[in-house]
């Protein structure tokens, strides 16, 4: 379990009868439960869906509301939440916001969490 | 990005000026975002951190408790949504309820989401 201590904060606790190893510590753990709420809401899941496997590797907000059928006042709130958590990154380009996604954030959270490479 | 196509329920739509690629379907989206919110909370990215780094490969209840600084009831209310999630198996042993990880069910959400390994 070595790779767990790569980049992150750790400690060793003992306690009861099992030694519990080396687990997250208190800032790492605010931020990859921030990562994930973010994903813990349908549409913000189909969105990032929607950018991540896009050709272009960004889209318009004007790309995205159609397929989650959601105004686009709707669809910008939702994309904040995914920008504030760091998982799409924006940019306004004349009257459109386009965004693409930080595909690492994720897979850097659920690696820190769980020790294994998705 | 044909490795998002693996495993899953893929759809393709064309809107606005961009081609979107083929993005989650309904009930994957539902799927993902239920195992994502589980872990939208710092007490249970703990509580799963803890048990991913067990040494023994998985944890009775009376040995997270202390770490998370919660009592019994409290702890085991989390790790029921846990549980729930597919996150973690829960197994009766006298007492105690043991705890281990399903690493593969974050792993596969993480990957069918964003299509990335890292």
């Amino acid at each position: 379990m070595t790779g767990r201590m790569i980049g992150m904060t750790a400690t060793r606790t003992i306690v009861c009868c099992t030694e519990v190893g080396p687990a997250l510590a208190g800032r790492d753990v605010e931020r990859i439960a921030t990562v994930f709420k973010a994903l813990g809401d349908p549409t913000r899941v189909k969105l990032l869906s929607l950018i991540a496997a896009s050709d272009a590797g960004e889209l318009c907000v004007c790309d995205l509301t159609e397929p989650v059928g959601l105004s686009q006042p709707t669809v910008s709130h939702h994309m904040k939440v995914l920008v504030d958590a760091g998982l799409v990154q924006r940019e306004q380009r004349g009257r459109w916001a386009y965004y693409r996604p930080s595909t690492e954030v994720l897979v850097s959270a659920t690696r820190e969490l769980i020790g294994t490479q998705p």
